[in-house]
């Protein structure tokens, strides 16, 4: 017995998200038919560092599986050959026995992509929020500060949440400009509750028009009631681009599998 | 009579092209329409700098038309709520009596994207040919260097045709490393003939595999029959960049209008 590791890219437009819900496409179910395919009909459950919700994209996501035996030459260009064009396997390799890509995971990246622009682009649609009114690059600069270190985000997760605990370690929260019109959020943490970088974002965007001040955001972030943060950017600008991991099994927060 | 002038970016997947032909959806159709609806109804008839082919991008597209009386408030950004999310005005502006987006062009540019990567990338799906092969880039830029100037493509265009002249002058010709995965082709000329682009690019990579050298491909320039070029590369790679105007009408190619 092996365990494989394989590195994902998807579009997530025509997910309704990571994980397998029935009657739906979903990125675990097209994959784990496309792994067992190659491996001969075999039975294939895959565990994913990020289960990612209905609409967002990847470009590092990692899953792991364990196989029996050897996989066949070329596994991750055989995989893709029988992947959707939306979905693509960028690297497969064996691992140390008893990983898990979900429970050796030390932290997760994510990134959200904001197009600041006057006019639609036809090339960013589905791949970036359209905001098209002036934004304080200064004040995103500042939130994005304060995000940084541990917190709790009760105010960045549905109220309605299967989550314990809310405290989350962030090692990273910036501000990039990708392009001239392209404004880029990148954060990496621990791990991530529900919606958590969406509401972020949307609270961080409210900063920028001048809705908010730096300060009202930065008292968010010690467990405030999710009503008094705002809007959750929409699914189609966020995008999981990777994990780090160590030698064994990480932290793992004590959330209950969903019932 | 006011001449107006419409930048313009389209994702050219969902086109059958530029130009109008019954039955079929052209970004010419969609944005005459588009622009005659914000207009109250008008008939309203596109010039076009470039008139792409089925499946070519545009980030930089320029058309024209003339306008009886005032444009409303916003007008760009009217228009841009009546188009279909795969095409955007980027800016509309009144320009000098007589301005003609075709004939006064002086010079074209285009880009050519390849994505060189072992494995697919579902964000370059449709907007980078994908090339998994090794890739010369030394040979890639000693063609391209050999493109400038001026030369008979007789070599890049189809053999049946409309053009009566082969010879453009190309005003620049290069390959950039866009990113570590993507080389792109970027050129520049007073004009164009049909597919022109394409075989140029499709030949290069044949030098570039190790087909052809780069000695054969010079002698292509001048004047060689169609059938001793390479293949034509695929549209979904292609995007229309830019276009420079002078003061008045540039040297426009005698080429009839499709009959």
């Amino acid at each position: 017995m092996t365990v494989y590791r394989i590195e994902i890219a998807y579009d997530g437009n025509g997910f309704s998200g990571w994980a397998r819900q029935p009657g739906l496409r979903t990125v675990q179910e097209e994959l784990e038919g496309a792994v067992g395919a190659i491996l001969g009909g075999a039975e294939v459950e895959l565990t994913v560092a990020g289960r990612t919700d209905a609409g967002v994209h990847a470009t590092g996501q990692v899953a792991s599986f364990p196989l029996d035996g050897e996989p066949p030459d070329r596994f991750a260009e055989r995989i893709n050959a029988v992947l959707p064009r939306d979905l693509s396997v960028l690297a497969a390799e064996p691992v140390p026995d008893g990983f898990d890509a979900r429970r050796w995971a030390q932290s997760r990246s994510y990134r959200y992509r904001v197009l600041n622009a006057p006019a639609r682009d036809p090339f960013e649609e589905g791949r970036a929020l359209w905001w098209p009114y002036p934004l304080g690059v200064t004040a995103l600069r500042e939130c994005a500060a304060s995000v940084k270190g541990e917190h709790d985000f009760t105010a960045f997760t549905p109220t309605q949440t299967e989550h314990v605990r809310f405290e989350r370690v962030v090692l990273a929260s910036e501000w990039i400009e990708e392009s001239e019109r392209v404004l880029t959020y990148e954060i990496t943490a621990d791990a991530f509750m529900r919606s958590m970088i969406r509401v972020l974002v949307g609270t961080m965007l409210e900063v920028a028009a001048g809705k908010r001040t730096v300060e009202d955001f930065r008292e968010l972030l010690e467990g405030a009631p999710r009503e008094s943060a705002g809007e959750t950017a929409p699914a189609h600008g966020l995008y999981f681009t990777g994990v780090t991991y160590g030698d064994g099994p990480a932290f793992t927060y004590p959330d209950p599998e969903p019932s």
